[in-house]
């Protein structure tokens, strides 16, 4: 900690060049700092043969909550280790680490600077067919071999401790299980949603379910997650997939991670009413997300159950009829924690741009009472939605209200 | 770590002296050890007045598994840290803590030598009208106040974190959960019963219901438990209700404290099928252990309720929705735990006073066989058995087998 010092161009060309092998010490480099500043700050060093290194050094505070917010350089050293695991066990679609340093809170890690972020593809109406897969078989390896499954109470429960992340999970609870149901300052609600908005403060059967989910959140610690797995998450182009960013990494429910990209994509759906002009277009769009999360989940089922079945450790859990009770679960957890990203990019504070970027303010309003509606009926409908066909169907019967 | 050495009684004597103020210089004092000696040394001190206090030292192994099993004198300072929070919390039913020293791995506590242990007055027939009030109040408060109702995202965490106790959690895991559903040679069998025990190993549908209720055990941290709430850790008088030896003390469900003293309850009443020959006189005492199991249920709700309406911190868990699914869940993990418990004693390696002494060996596999039967009913059926008559009802439907 006493090291700590916020990175100059300098440091991080100087951190990028000492650790891993890519740069020479002869090598001129350049480095520009391209991140948003309020978390972190990210450096892109390169050298005169196009080769290059991210360096990302942790801020001690966070102004993304609204408001001047200390926040532990402890992350960075969260983010490494989770990256660091989730690649050994899924280094197909793990951005590489290459370099932690406590001192500093930095990273060094790969360049992915020639994919694009899943978000702005699917917002300009891309298609990337292969992304369930991978991200399918990312989930549940990462999920899988991180959990009870694998590791034994001893290694599981010191795994649990090491990725303690309060002040991170925090956050999560409070934007995402508490804010959208009640009328907090923090909250960006488009006033033509107003209505619909406070209709989820006075919601109590709702907001009985969103507790349940949120003690899940708490005290359910299945599997290390990547804690935000959202589709800005990750790096994308038509053969490669990355997850980045695993900052909010802990060990929480296995859902959590399934349920928010799921979430996703469902918000991409939404959006696709009014940033897509084109009718025929638009059916193609949605007809391809809904695709891919269906292939997702039947990717992601097919390999966590073969893995339940071969790599399971633990004997207790090699049980055949606790392992289908165990998925069918983890469907319902997952629809819940869906509805719940739904719910909290329309009226929390974080949007998305699958939103936010639609121009006519008229459509917009729809798009939003679109995903709130269908984020109720996930979280309310959970333990009732037991294939994902049933999610499919329900989508599709979803009517774009006025 | 480096200060330990195995107590002598003058150490004992030294350690008691030294801590609190219920000796002086001057005394001329006693001591005697007391304990199993295979897992910690217990001594008694006491001056020529008659005051006295208990000094309870961990030994760096433990033979209580079978073997020569070494175990962290760390589960000193667990014990200490566990039975100091309920102690704040619950002052009434907690056996009171006057010192902990890290390096000897020692407790001095108070002595309750004038109460005398639950389980031999069980199994003696004797009766304590106020018992299920007791012990409801103590696991409805320690179980409330250690929980996400109370404590923020930040200081659950750190409890959690505090409160790992991997070692001793092992056991449970083993002994509790895995032995008796297969052919592991820490069992205990009783030869007439082997045709039931040898059932259970093939049960599979029995062994998924299990496998969820160790896969809680693992991954859902809900409050600071005591973990062995069996009727030997329990102190008793006409007044008075202790609770001691919390070595096995961790952040779990809640369900497994409440279900290990319902068991505790339910093998006090299938041991009396066999304990006690006059038919007025057991049928006595079995209502009286069905009726402390109904008021521990209806004081423990009551309680718990009153609590989570008007203490809880987390405003997303004031929902009466939430609570009362919260509370119905908490029963039926309770009668799974509960179940194993009857069958864990029944087949595993430690067995209970309360079928162990019944003299003939015929009435004695009859009691075994009624806590089997019983014991997987309650692990089949906990989710449809949703109030405390609903297990009455099924107690005394239980028939007693050949």
């Amino acid at each position: 900690m006493s090291d700590y010092h916020t990175f100059t161009i300098a440091d991080a060309k100087a951190f990028a060049l000492a650790h891993g092998d890519t740069f020479r010490e002869s090598d001129s480099l350049e480095a520009e700092e391209f991140g948003d500043g309020n978390l972190n700050l990210v450096f892109r060093v390169k050298n005169a043969n196009g080769r290059s290194l991210i360096v990302k050094q942790a801020l001690p505070y966070a102004r993304c909550v609204g408001e001047s917010w200390p926040l532990t350089i402890e992350r960075a050293r969260i983010e490494a280790e989770v990256l660091l695991r989730h690649g050994r066990i899924c280094p197909e679609h793990t951005v590489k680490v290459l370099h932690y340093d406590a001192g500093v809170a930095a990273i060094v890690m790969e360049d992915l600077g020639q994919l694009a972020i899943l978000r702005s593809e699917l917002v300009a109406g891309k298609q990337f067919p292969q992304l369930a897969d991978q991200l399918a078989l990312y989930l549940a390896r990462t999920l899988f071999f991180t959990s009870d499954f694998v590791l034994n109470g001893l290694q599981k429960k010191i795994e649990v401790a090491r990725f303690i992340n309060p002040e991170l999970c925090l956050i999560t609870e409070d934007l995402f299980f508490s804010d959208p149901y009640c009328n907090h300052e923090r909250n960006a609600i488009h006033q033509p949603i107003m209505p619909q908005a406070r209709e989820l403060w006075h919601d109590e059967a709702l907001q009985a379910e969103v507790a349940r989910l949120k003690a899940d959140f708490l005290s359910k610690p299945q599997a290390l997650l990547h804690g935000d797995m959202h589709s800005g998450s990750i790096f994308i182009s038509a053969e490669q997939c990355k997850v980045i960013d695993a900052e909010f990494g802990f060990y929480g429910p296995m859902g959590f991670d399934v349920g928010s990209f799921i979430g996703n994509l469902l918000l991409s759906y939404a959006g696709q009413f009014g940033l897509q002009e084109d009718a025929g277009r638009r059916q193609q769009q949605q007809d391809y997300l809904l695709r891919q999360i269906e292939d997702l989940w039947q990717h992601f089922s097919h390999e966590f159950t073969r893995l339940m079945q071969t790599e399971t450790k633990e004997n207790s859990f090699r049980n055949s009829e606790y392992q289908h009770y165990f998925l069918q679960q983890l469907l319902a957890d997952s629809l819940g924690y869906a509805g719940c990203e739904l719910i909290r990019r329309t009226v929390g504070l974080a949007h998305v741009a699958d939103l936010e970027q639609i121009r006519n303010e008229q459509q917009r309003a729809a798009s939003e009472r679109w995903a709130l509606a269908l984020g109720r009926s996930l979280i309310m409908q959970r333990q009732q939605l037991t294939t994902i066909q049933q999610l499919l169907t329900l989508v599709r019967h979803q009517q774009l209200p006025a």
